[in-house]
């Protein structure tokens, strides 16, 4: 693939690749935020971010780039499915949604989410919705304004939120995945909760000391070809991937030395990120096509990395020995079938963040739930911890004892990320449609694992998928790599098939 | 001390602020270049840093900057011993010598550093100067340029290159100054190489677990005041302070399971640069009067808690039962004088920086001697290895076998750092003169390391020193603190003193 020769592209491209630059030096130090920062030294990080994003943000709205591109529309080459055309789509969408926003409403809104973390974090603290009420209003009227300076043609003002985390993608079409989703998976919960097996907890909340999870992890990590000589692996409060750019891609997880789940499970799953990043075009990089296609996508790797790898019966036909080994002697005497179990308990539980591969999408499908009608004015915060307590009850059949482990759980309302959550699921959905895919091609991918073999599968999502960066929008990724559009189906044959035969359903 | 109300000074100091705010970006990514970065990740870190340090020099040669000068220059609230005068005169200095440089002198240097930094390596590999001559040629022409292009009055061409490291100071200040050195420290060297006095070696190089000595350098560290909240330690290859900005400064050291000093010392001297760093005036961040004075008054505060406080007998005093019980059982049986004796072995050797406290000024004093004629015109190229070998054996009683263990073991002269080495020994003279003021003021020191107290050190340097900024050039802060011109004097009494007692001299 060879660039266009247009001294406006080339020049539009330069601009942007300086931009991304920029910001890839915001990103080590948000990532040395979470690792490494000494206490005393935020205010100073707080200033530095401030002064790179500023400078970021004037680059990413400067008028030449308005003017460069009307040269470019103009031009057939730069009007199809071509990696230059891929370019400056995105160029657009982003130069658009940058400048239709106001420096009042860009500022208001970086005023109220400052300060509403802090009410958000009193609230919860406090148990208390009536504290962070009023910032949520606020949060909410400004996301509306900002849908509304977006715009979202015929579709709905959520679509133009949506948009910013999930390109081409529509409150429409989410909803018309998630309801038969939810149908599926509220049944499959209560089934589960039926039956008779019931697997051994304590066989994940033994001592695993941190040490010896720290260097599993790694294993597992490097196993699945997370490669350590262009990334790293660190702890953190809060576990994110940061992909600071060509040959640096940062992961993060957090030990609990009685329950085993939490740090291999999110190592594997930054892992998964962290393949995407590691397997994006490092020659694009600073253009679309060497970005991820959408938060959504990334999910999708992240999570079957996670779930459909790493919860895996064949996954720990290979790991179980080294665990064995690692952890001696806790795991002397634990069968392959009883620890697989262990690890994949289904069990109704109040915080989305600590919920197993079946419930998560019902956390995540309640809050959309709640978003979409916020921002359509059908629903008043006001009314958000009743209707959200209400719907939990519908779902998952328990009722949040208050609205810390309720409605006031997630940061991403305070900090103004609404639209945000559907990725989240839609990941998980696309997963699903990803992994059927590879195996149709690969043939049996569980024979491969039960082997200790992943570079399959790895490779065929890098060429398949973390090559083509930001080619097309995910809707259209899906439809190449797949030939299927988005459907509920295969995560939910998934879930069903996997949970079936470890609750003895059938 | 309020600031000046002129608005030209606001702006001034404004522009600067953010420059240095800036620079604090970089400083971060070169930390973490040397400690956390991935391999892979070198291409993409070095152009971070040429895109910052591009951005931070367009911003310091900005001919505003000039304009703004010279209002200032001419108004008597500028002119005298003020902040405010010190914050204007060395945005002076820095400015002028930016923009006295071509733009042609600076890329070339640039780009001659840069390849010259490979055939150094090559060369010290093959262990032969010839590799290296022609670079050093290249150099050393290019810095005769820079010194003329810069000025320096009616000195010498030296001058203008020590100035960027060592302001105000010259070359003949410093040749009297280590004239007289020297000569009293060949001969000491010579006493104590006749000594009968053996310190027995092996107590150092016993087996010392790198997990322990972490944590003994960090109880060190924070012993002497280093606060962890605002700093760090970590590992590099080749440590070092960084002071990124108010609130984060931090250290790095290197551990040698078999070398005990190695660890403790450097990290002792490190936290001693890493107390000047977090000494300053946090609200002069980014300007002359929240800055170091000069790279030697820096080393006087690094080799002040290295060896005034460090290698001190009282410092053991305290130190050797927390140290005997962390390594049990290698330093059981070994008494507080034979540990103290063998902490301060005196012995020449060839390498710099594994010199002990009296040889080490001799190697720093040659490379002065070096460096003066090459860049005079009095000294070629072509002879240095010759010239350097006579020196070594007349101030050393050695010669160098090879010249990778000879003129060719520093980094400093391919990165096209002339002028900096003399800062080495200029340190260890101002920490002896600014110890024997602390003391005079606080009494005896001694006493009080042996109790475990060094806050009375530290908050004289605070007050005397770290507070003071850049308000003064080395040699008037010298006088302000110490009443005192530089002069070898000081350092030299310690140091008989010290190794007399040691080596039984008297």
């Amino acid at each position: 693939m060879s660039a266009p020769e247009s001294p406006a592209y080339t020049e539009l491209i330069g601009h942007l690749q300086k931009t991304s630059l920029l910001a890839s030096c915001a990103h080590l130090l948000g990532w040395d935020e979470q690792t490494y920062l000494p206490t005393q030294g935020a205010e100073l990080r707080a200033d530095q971010m401030a002064l790179l994003s500023g400078m970021v943000h004037e680059r990413t709205t400067s008028p030449r780039i308005g003017e460069l591109l009307s040269q470019l529309e103009n031009d057939s080459q730069f009007n199809n499915e071509s990696p230059a055309s891929a370019n400056v789509r995105e160029i657009r969408r982003t130069y658009e949604r940058a400048t239709r926003l106001s420096q009042k409403l860009v500022e208001e809104l970086s005023r109220v989410t400052t300060l509403s973390q802090q009410a958000w974090i009193e609230a919860r603290q406090k148990r208390d919705f009536a504290t962070f009420q009023p910032w949520l209003e606020k949060i909410v009227a400004l996301k509306r304004e900002e849908a509304t300076a977006v715009g979202y043609g015929d579709g709905l003002p959520y679509d133009a939120l949506l948009d910013d985390y999930e390109p081409g993608m529509t409150a429409t079409k989410v909803q018309e995945a998630f309801s038969p989703l939810r149908d599926e998976l509220v049944q499959l919960v209560q089934r589960i909760a039926g039956s008779t097996h019931k697997p051994d907890r304590s066989i994940i909340t033994s001592s695993y000391p941190v040490a010896a999870q720290r260097s599993f992890g790694r294993q597992a990590a490097e196993a699945i070809g997370f490669d350590f000589s262009a990334g790293r692996l660190d702890e953190a409060a809060h576990p994110f991937c940061s992909g600071i750019g060509p040959g640096d891609c940062r992961l993060t997880t957090r030990y609990d030395e009685n329950y085993f789940p939490q740090a291999l499970f999110g190592t594997l799953h930054e892992a998964g990120h962290g393949l995407y990043e590691q397997g994006l075009n490092r020659n694009a990089f600073g253009t679309a096509m060497g970005t991820a296609a959408s938060l959504g996508i990334h999910e999708s790797q992240s999570r079957m990395w996670e779930n459909f790898v790493g919860r895996s019966r064949a996954f720990w036909q290979h790991f179980i020995i080294p665990a064995q080994r690692t952890f001696a002697p806790v795991l002397d005497d634990v069968s392959l079938d009883d620890f697989y179990a262990a690890i994949n308990i289904v069990e109704p539980s109040f915080i989305r963040v600590e919920a197993d591969e079946v419930t998560y999408n019902l956390h995540v499908m309640l809050r959309f739930e709640l978003e979409q009608p916020l921002i359509s004015g059908d629903l008043q915060v006001a009314d958000v911890p009743a209707v959200w307590n209400e719907t939990f009850e519908k779902y998952l059949g328990l009722t949040p004892p208050d609205d810390a482990v309720g409605c006031l759980q997630d940061v991403h309302w305070s900090a103004g990320l609404i639209g945000y959550f559907p990725t989240y699921a839609l990941g998980n959905m696309y997963a699903a449609q990803f992994f059927n895919a590879a195996q149709q091609e690969l043939g049996d991918l569980s024979e491969m694992f039960a082997r200790g073999e992943f570079a399959p599968l790895k490779d065929w999502l890098r060429t398949n998928i973390h090559e083509r960066g930001h080619q097309f929008q995910a809707d259209r990724l899906l439809e190449v790599v797949t030939g299927e559009k988005l459907s509920h189906q295969p995560l939910t044959d998934h879930l069903k098939r996997k949970f079936g035969a470890l609750y003895g359903l059938d």
